[in-house]
């Protein structure tokens, strides 16, 4: 069975094609024929050793996100059929509540081999019904930045019709809260450097864009569109970069979701407004397998659809778009479905 | 100034149109210009006298839903300017919170005169920004049904996207807790007893009708479209009609929404049911200014427009607008504009 | 190893002790020596047969309660050590979230076998850490009722410091819910029958006391106590018996927990009330595993100790202790400690 | 009437006795007869014209906490009566919700004239009734740095009975949330620099103390006591000096209090930290008259008694009186109750 799999040591280039046993699903557990993957920045970091004690060791078959149909299922499986259109959730481990140390412990893509290969087992707990409207490829793109997104946005800062919220960039997290503040009603507000990005991401629900190169008041301007009041809800992925701003452009009592640290990881807090605004802040990662199963269910209600990259890379190219990532050239998704 | 009074005594035979003096707005006070009212069957009861001590006493100006222009400013006003597009707030002494007897004691159409004269005064803080997109009567039929609607899916039970939320009747509350349900992303069932009806719902955002006259077991064919997992909420108009299939209808730990008493207002609750599954009734009227400002604030944001019944009431024709609204062959909100 | 044990058919005389083999903890198990057990009117109800399809089926070992020390431990099991002072959970299957039809199928003492017996094996999922500063038998009271209480008065009614709860009767629950509602911070009323477990009770924190015989308008007395605005929360226990005077003691927005179907379980639900003041009814049955804990966490933290009745019952009078139970002369959990 | 007054320019040293003209109730209106003062660090910013726009300008009256009898009422005042016992608001135009722009425009002692006289008028929606156990001085204590521990704890923590919570000095601030943490059932640690004044502290409710002196790594320690699970709230005095460990202190999913600044505004914020565990940074100011309001109906309740500073300053030593207060050699609130 084919798998991509970093050997040895960490580094892009210690990734390589290699043949692995064919797996059989032991007791309580689903086998997978995979037929679409999806990459994160975590992916990266991972492959780059950046986690530490936190991730996987070679060798180790990259990435959390994947999609297909349930091929054969081991004794004792309830809840999953032969030919179900499904994702491996993000942990195994995980099922419900906040990101404990034993969260990450069953993470698929580092510490446990993930989804680049031709067919996986997982625990039949961990294996999440997709939404049936969507090609192997857009289900693939859900569990890590689609959970991250629907956490921030639906179960966190629970956005409301009537409110308006602010998001950041077009990365794959933010054009998820992007569609999930417009499903719950809210108006929204997106941010960008790229005209030809924010014009993309209009039909995606973006009520109101801003290009901040163009715009670096862009907070004013966002407080302008609620006539002075000040936003619900800004997710913030720029961290030092967007965070002092972020702060500024919320209302009284609002709140910022924090999930990126692309711009740095350490901002300068305003405390001044953050305590006379009552001013929330709530650190934002993805979800357990419970969290996961409620957004897959509203997005086969809504319909929605997440948007892909373009560009399509073959399954020994992993590393080239594991590299291509930062480049941040990508709209949408960054995706390998060609299995 | 004309307006329709009630003079004398309980009845709507003793509602007649009469000439009253100029308003002239004091401090604090606002002059509304009204262009459009909408009837509630709250007004009807009033009028027959059904509060009792809570209500108001002739003679009395009937109704609490109205809209237009604001016409002129007494001292100490801030917030309103005139010309503003506004409707009364369903009481002058309810801002927020929960609805204790001072709430109901400023009340338009009973105990405090109501909308339906050419001009009326009221506090400022109890003036409501109407939606700009929307005609005087579309805007006043917001304030008493979209409020109890608003109140119910969106601050009470907190509908959020991918569930699953049944509304019984084409009656205005239903008609605006569909929309709103919709608006906040959740998937919409509508129950009536009229196909006609249901059709004209469809684009309202029902997304699953069914005709309870031809199916009386509506409660069991609604947990099928949820493949037996159970709505997450109800909300009930029927009362003793309705409550026993509605609490049937609902998931472990759904909630039901108590509104209505059209079926009869004390029904036999199925306390078993109620206790192992963990099920929430929450009653729910009318909100405070507040919320009704959250409310505008959704409507304007999203552009809704609320449905209205084709046939339009002359001014004087009003004892005739209330005494066919319990015969229930509208669709839509009952509203007069021809002021 | 001994055990009493319902045989053949449903009843309390066909309860019998009898031998059974002794357990070995398999994978992921903990081998559980019993130290004590408590009885709920559950345990009795399902001798009897009254759960149907949703209860056990002879042979059965009764019981949901127990205590006692972790004697063995099968592979793989973390978390859990020898020694530890523990009681099984209510449940296997049900670690979370609301009472879905999975959660009740490994309930202890119905479905499953239960307590009354020297040694039981439990999935160490399942197995709670008792506080330390309690007896086995007051440890093995807190599953079924301590659980209910906890999740009516902390979890869904959330009661908080200067709001005013009021509880019914003497029962296991009700003075389980008046000791989280004193340990929350509230002003607590209690009602009941008798002016001596009145007195009983105040030690465990009821601020007031009202007997319901001598005074059957106790919704009166308690709204006075609250200087006519009325409760924030009633713990209502007596279904048909109390919920009308439930509803009408809580203020504007107050909530009820129903829990109880001692006086019927099909009371007239007074829906104008419910609706005009928006009341809330919360059922409220048991909860899952990671509820247990944060009680048991809470007791422990706390040194709350649960009041137990004076007479204890040998191992072999079960039945007796069983038949005992209706006739409400106890005051505190009914248990054998008698191993 | 004799009051102390900030006379013509910023600085405690134009702070002056002086002689007003006996104030009027007008409409709405009530007149207090003040019975005591307490001091705030606010005042004393104030009186140093740190506020800027949004302070007060000379000739100001200090002080925003006070407590005494009611002496007259002007026309139409409902639900305050002549001899109450009550506490003037931190605002006169702050009833609820979020502190906007208008709520600091009535706030007591800046930019309107504070308590600092022996009677002043106050509308009668912002007199708030005192606890009836409490001394004049103890009542006193209560208006802005009670509040402000309740709105953290209570209303946005929402602390909740076997919560492990944190508080950081003995300022009055953090003395109240302790208090109120105990009250609310939770298990409670308060660090310090001095052992003395963690000796006195136990009695408020003080279940553990850290001399954070001479035990640096307090964050540890506190985890420690949780068995390394992590705390479940940090109430954040400390700003700069403790931000960064009271993070480490918290559990998964925590959530820390930002309300202090005395360590500095402007901390590093570890996003790192903050985003990968989930955590929750919720900044806390002083509340409104609705807040205020439930605050003293707990307190009244619960018989919780503030604990004051040993040496009482005369009334017309408040200039040395706020001179001490950066000391911090106080413990327990700082009153002038010699009127």
């Amino acid at each position: 069975m084919k798998a991509m799999r970093l050997e040895e040591n960490f580094g892009l280039e210690n990734i390589r094609r290699v043949d692995l046993p064919e797996p059989e699903p032991g007791p309580g557990e689903a086998l997978i024929e995979i037929q679409a993957v999806a990459i994160n920045p975590r992916d990266r970091i991972m492959m780059l050793g950046g986690y530490g004690r936190m991730g996987g060791r070679p060798p180790l078959v990259p990435l959390c996100d994947g999609a297909g149909r349930v091929a054969a299922l081991g004794p004792g499986v309830e809840g999953v059929a032969v030919g179900d259109f499904v994702c491996p959730a993000y942990s195994t481990t995980w099922s419900h509540g906040p990101p404990d140390a034993e969260a990450h412990r069953g993470a698929h893509g580092g510490p446990l081999d993930g989804t680049m290969r031709a067919r996986m087992t997982v625990p039949a707990r961990a294996v999440l019904k997709a939404p049936p409207h969507l090609t192997p490829a857009e289900a693939a793109s859900l569990p890590c930045a689609g959970v991250t997104a629907w956490s921030a946005v639906v179960e966190q800062a629970q956005v409301k019709p009537g409110q308006t919220v602010l998001l950041q960039g077009t990365g794959a997290v933010s054009l998820f809260a992007l569609q999930f503040a417009k499903l719950a009603g809210a108006r929204t507000i997106l941010i960008s450097s790229s005209d030809e990005k924010l014009e993309r991401a209009r039909p995606l629900g973006a009520d109101h864009v801003i290009n901040y190169r163009t715009d670096p008041d862009w907070h004013k301007t966002a407080r302008e569109i609620t006539e002075g009041v000040g936003l619900d809800h800004v997710v913030d992925l720029g961290g030092a970069e967007t965070l002092e701003k972020s702060i500024s452009a919320v209302r009284s009592s609002g709140s910022v979701s924090l999930i990126g640290v692309l711009g740095g990881a350490s901002p300068a807090l305003n405390l001044g407004k953050v305590v006379t605004r009552n001013i929330r802040l709530q650190g934002v990662t993805v979800g357990g397998r419970d969290m996961a199963a409620r957004m897959m269910a509203a997005i086969a209600a809504a319909g929605l659809r997440p948007p892909l990259h373009a560009e399509r890379f073959a399954f020994e190219a992993l590393p080239q778009a594991l590299a291509a990532l930062p480049e941040g050239r990508h709209f949408g998704k960054v995706v390998c479905d060609d299995f």
